[in-house]
């Protein structure tokens, strides 16, 4: 087999699912959903389509490759390179017509997150990396992207989706640490963790992700500089209770804070 | 004086304040901004360039008109005509890197509000309205925005910045609607009532604004067919207690429990 340009590939993975999903996105289709799923759902056929292009399209440029998506269920998790896709990570923003949605697209190698990329086709922005760096390609250009110098949890910006998402006991141990941030905001889904890559967040914390709301954007932080494990310590890749910080101080203090009995 | 083409000149208040934030927008000066204002503050430079070059356009082009800005204060309220700026609605947005942030450019014709436009420079979007019809233009292109239908609150979509600006007996009430409605969401500052003309979420509700804050979207909710009104059902223009709605219906439903002693 010829050799494969490996970023372009995943640049047209990010363009095709770009242009399945944007005709759904602020749609009259989304506006009139209003049957919780129960008969069309747009947000879902977006997904779905977005999904079938990229597995289509991983399928036929490595056959011997696993996939494992939110739509579609899982194939090949034993082979030595697996897919984990999100065609769109935050549907909530989506629906209401936010932009803080996102196509996520990332690789394991042997179990491990090698390559991640985070797709916004509404704002034409690539957040990608590898573990080693982070890049960020938009309308303004392309940058290499670093995580900010951050010492303590008082000079914190934290994002998290929502504290819902959260059991009681979970919620507690994030009103700690929320207490102690310079600032706490709500919403975000993927972008929060691009955001923390490009150095303008601190601390995401969440809980209760599946492995494809957190697998691409592994190698995006790390390779930005920041650190990523589950409020035990351990590795992302399973999802769960996820903390990243773009410096090692900040989320060695949100992990002791996470861990804390109350 | 030849006859001004308004729509043209709002246009160009835009631009030009578009073109004044976005340097400061994700740049490094904003990433390192750790001083709470102490001293270099990136957000408070970009807000107070572009309310600047906004006044000065204003100011030469109609001397006559009032303005009340968010950096600059007030000039001439008691004119008939009196614009009212906020540069950058949605800093804690602004400084984290998400887009959820816009330019308020309103415009009062004896204290009642006639025109008003949300415009977010990145996306570059624009989102007006003169309380009889409003419109979008964006990457998509240009279309009439109208609120959706909704029935009532269990159908609707609830946005709010954050209940942590509502004092606690508001947050009460504000629960109250939360635990009825279809969805609720946090974040979103301007951009919440520009979904809401846009017919993709059915409610918003504030407490603190500024009338900087919400001149400028009640000509667009209005205009797209919502209601908007303070929580006692007062005129919106002064700020304070914000609920719009994009139906009557669901307004009238969140009004009532919004008044109601717990």
């Amino acid at each position: 087999m010829a050799p494969v340009d490996f970023e372009a590939f995943v640049d047209e993975l990010a363009s095709v699912s770009g242009t399945t999903i944007l005709p759904f996105f602020r749609s009259a289709l989304v506006a009139e959903d209003k049957s919780g799923g129960v008969n069309f759902d747009p947000v879902t056929e977006a997904d779905r389509g977005a999904e079938a292009v990229i597995r289509q399209k991983i399928r036929a440029m490595f056959p011997s490759h696993g996939v494992m998506g939110e739509e579609y269920g899982s194939e090949r998790l034993d082979a030595e390179f697996v897919w984990v896709l999100d065609p769109i990570d935050g549907t909530k923003s989506f629906i209401s017509g936010m932009v803080g949605w996102g196509t996520l697209i990332g690789l394991l190698r042997n179990g491990q997150p090698c390559y991640g990329m985070m797709h916004q086709p509404f704002t034409r922005e690539r957040f990608s990396g590898d573990g080693g760096s982070a890049k960020y390609r938009g309308p303004g250009g392309e940058r290499v992207m670093k995580t900010r110098s951050c010492a303590s949890l008082s000079e914190a910006v934290l994002y998290t989706t929502t504290p819902r998402l959260m059991a009681p006991p979970e919620q507690k141990r994030f009103a700690v640490i929320e207490e102690k941030v310079k600032l706490s905001r709500y919403g975000g889904d993927c972008y929060a963790y691009a955001m923390l890559a490009m150095g303008l967040v601190d601390l995401v914390i969440e809980a209760s992700l599946q492995p494809y709301d957190i697998c691409a954007l592994i190698p995006i932080v790390e390779g930005a500089g920041g650190v990523i494990t589950t409020w035990d310590g351990g590795p992302a890749q399973a999802g769960g209770r996820i903390v990243a910080a773009g410096d090692a101080r900040v989320h060695a203090a949100a992990l002791s804070l996470l861990q804390a009995e109350y």
